[in-house]
């Protein structure tokens, strides 16, 4: 049995973790922090959870939580994570980071999209989390950056593609919606169900905090360095992102050879799955498991790639993907206590 | 492993019923049928499943069917199940009908709702599946009669109360409202996203057919023959039902009291979760689990009982209950498979 | 041109009024405030004005905003329009209050539900603003008390049983639901999208402070003192309120003279519509609009009334009942920049 | 006042001009017509017009209709309209077609995405529907081809970069999304409620018939045959298209004069609002108005223009847009009876 802290547990990606590890087999959560929520029970936060938990929520110091867990999951804010990511490891703990403080190899970029960064000397032994690229490297991580939601959609999306340099790198735009979860659980006029519900709206269009993290992976991928014109929109649903990529093709490819392409690069892959010719996800075919949905095609009269992926932003997006790494991490069958079917309708 | 056979699998309740049985470690299901999608993969009108079940939808005969299942769900319309049930107990398996056909003991009642009735001698042998009231009979039955969903959230919402006589039973009012699931996947104007999204409405406000099924079980816990005031609402959500009870109080009585009243009546019940004072559930706190949620309270101020239910009325309210009432036929723990913690958000 | 002050005007309350006023033919906004927003132009922060005002939000006091108003609509929380009333009625303008603070004869009951009263002079004076039952006295109205939005729903659909004695008024029943612009616009927890999309639940169980409001005006419609049941409901919608009545019929009556009896109540009331036989209300059917919605029927097996009425809270909830309370105080038709057809779908 | 034939009214286009023209101080709407809602009154299939309207749909022939009306709306499905268009342009009536039968100046093209066309000779009089581009030829337009949902919000977002040649045109791409109500009323599976809520797909990803409409406005714009890539999908609202546009810039040149570009090329137009730097619109800011609203910008780091636009997709993407073209086809000012600020929230 694992002992589980979950550092930072009050908001969606925590309460995700907690509902994934109850129904995780070789699991248990010892302890869950909140700075709000300090000595409330956690069932009383999320009645989802009451007569699951006897959790209570605690502001208890990390240099003691350490003390009764195995792993620790960060689920902080950006910037907050780096201050606290040395305790546990200190201690000895593995720890999995869910914020963006160990994802970006070169500290400049880094600090030019977020701030100073104060662990910088972890950031080289930092393994980012995307089991589908990384599997092995994963299994070895004492600290794993897990990966942001949207850049788990663009870059699985794109990977096969890019690797194989289907498409021309410079060309390639990835327009993503994404369910409100996305932006977490903190009180905000732009996040209340009045502001949202029967809207759609494209924002951070000058710029988001993500792209830098795609660019990194998307450029390992192609074997180049690379930009990408990326524009997120907010979606009036509570869980999903759906992303639409367009690349040039470089050369002259049929559909279903894409499609062979894309099989061949996930093989056996447990989570993510390439849908037949002329089928494309749909968020609501994913949300509450663990998958990655791609479906994929060629634009014959304009030469491009599209490609369509699906992913629930709180679970391969975030929570789902940190408790797919802490198995690999942990030497349990990769797929152990993560969902599949997911809920429908 | 129990093989079962889910008949008339293409609506909501047969998704669920597979959806869950898929996560069942006990149960495995050889055939799924459907008139309209037969010969169609289940995965293919479900993309759910993609990946998750190699089934395709068939339109066999009950009388082939049979020899493959022990066990069969009928997920049929009200009225088609009294006439293949005979069948499936006749070749020796056991039969959870989903349907209202055998739930209504007073046949002369059931046809002044429904229609004739053409199986009429099987509906004394059949137990109504309502686990936390009919547990022991439910063990040994061949036919099973799984309640209505909004039956099941106004008898376990008035039966601690009924059962103790603290309240009149002629005052007894049912205020439900329900999720659109429950008015299953038939294409129909009156279930688009257009027509439901941002609406909400009182429906069969002069007499909705699970009236007749609600006064039998609540007049059996009263001890006398009842008649309620039942409206249900249209909810726009997908999953859900929440009703609201009102009852007038014969003794003057506290809150806590009460509470304590319903929470000895419902002890250990594995899906039933009696809220602490001054809390009510939301139905989003039992989405997508098995669970029946109550808060209940009086009103000092007019002498009432006041109960608030909530249950997912494909889970609780149909496929989830019809795996509890299969598990407790089969010998098996009676929360084998069922979901726990909902998905929130 | 009535010149118009809307004081308070940032939430939902106050942007209708200024969507709405800026179709009305005869009337002017010339100010309107906001603390948080003071100085940030009104199309900046609800872009639906982009282009169609240049107003910009002010937070200058009564005292000057007065010199050029005669009219001022108070969108203020229970509490503080005591404070600010006064002020403008001495400067001479009339009084439009959307709080309750006006709203209670009873200095006590308002006491008891709400807080201290520091305007308690001026409760006598202010005239219930619901055109229905009050229409002559608000002609001539200097300070009017804008009715609440449940209580706006309740009295409407009860009045007319209650005026003609149909019914037991000890055993009124009022089952309401409501959708989140009723929460206004603070940012809270309980308001944001994920935890209101997909979900419905009962609040306020024990005791809303909208019941005294009803009491008192059902209590004279009945001739005699009442107290009844109220539950609201937090619809995941955005504006509407449905709300299902219940009543114990005194005599023996049919559905079609009990139709009649409200349909002769309200006569050519240019807001009421009363629904034929067998029809009820959606509130998708009056959102946008300043119509109150009503079906009623009796329940034969029970000897009860039900009634169904459904308004959208902002306009004849709140918003759109205050013009038309203005367009009588300021002897205008009383139709007179108000919607008449919702948006739909 | 000009009288109306609304030909093919019970789909939610004609339902919105219905409800547009009783607000319209110029027309009356003498005839509805339904095949399915024969006899049926109006407000019986749409309540929000009880007490609105005494119309009750027909089926009279167009032969018949056209003896009592001035101009024609018609709301038909693709195919449909050729084929009755000629009859009441033989009786003298001018004729605004909402579908795609007149849109299409290549019949070679039209035929190769729609099917036979039978009233060819009537295309070359046929004048494309949109004011901001053609409104000179449509005063004097006899039939009028009302643009498409998808395309309005393309060509308006696209035009001035076209037309002042800042993008390369064979780099557009268009991501558009669209609410449910762009799928019509006719009750299908994948318009369901619980299918759509919560849920976001793609859709005709290999193809939509609105590209070669799209292609043949921008191609006059850009003075060259055009092709594009266009990907629709489907949001989980009721009303509103939004389209996030990317194009190659051929110029090194800056957001502010890009948005300066926009907004001379707009200048005074009634129903196109260009929003300031950093600004992108909502649905929701448009939702029940006429307006496209549009942001536009410059991603630096990949050299291309970025352009959002959002409309309602029954107002300005069909019933509204129409209503324009009335206006000015009947020398009335073109903002007549056309609907301002939104329904907001």
């Amino acid at each position: 049995m694992i002992k589980i802290c979950i550092y930072g547990g009050s908001g969606y990606t925590g309460e995700e973790l907690l509902r994934l590890l109850l129904a995780h087999p070789e699991a248990q959560v010892v302890s869950i922090t909140s700075r709000r929520f300090a000595g409330v029970p956690v069932a009383e936060v999320y009645p989802v959870f009451v007569g699951q938990t006897d959790l209570v929520f605690t502001d208890e110091k990390p240099e003691v939580l350490g003390n009764s867990a195995d792993l620790v999951f960060l689920a902080l804010p950006h910037g907050v994570s780096m201050g606290v990511a040395p305790i546990f490891l200190e201690a000895g703990k593995k720890v999995i980071d869910l914020s963006a403080d160990f994802r970006i190899r070169d500290i400049a970029v880094y600090e030019s999209w977020y701030r100073k960064h104060t662990a910088a000397a972890l950031i080289e032994e930092a393994v980012y989390g995307l089991p589908e690229l990384y599997r092995d490297r994963i299994r070895n991580a004492r600290l794993l950056a897990n990966p942001g939601c949207y850049p788990t959609s663009v870059i699985l999306g794109l990977a096969p593609a890019l690797r194989s340099g289907l498409i021309e790198p410079s060309s390639v735009i990835a327009d993503s919606k994404s369910g409100v979860s996305g932006s977490g659980r903190e009180p905000q006029i732009a996040s209340l169900f009045c502001e949202v519900a029967e809207g759609f709206k494209a924002y951070k269009v000058e710029g988001h905090r993500h792209i830098p993290e795609m660019e990194q992976e998307l450029g390992i991928l192609a074997g180049r360095q690379m930009t990408i014109s990326f524009v997120p929109h907010l979606l009036p649903v509570k869980r999903g992102i759906l992303t639409t990529l367009y690349g040039k093709l470089v050369k002259d490819i049929g559909a279903e050879e894409v499609l062979e392409i894309y099989r061949k690069f996930y093989g056996k892959e447990p989570f993510v799955r390439i849908y037949r010719a002329g089928q494309f996800p749909n968020i609501s075919s994913v949300a509450g498991s663990n998958f990655c949905d791609i479906g994929v095609t060629i634009d014959k009269r304009t030469g491009r790639l599209i490609a369509v992926t699906a992913i629930d932003n709180l679970v391969k997006g975030a929570s789902g993907q940190a408790i797919q790494n802490m198995n690999l991490m942990c030497n349990l069958p990769e797929e152990t206590g993560l969902p599949r079917t997911g809920l429908y309708p």
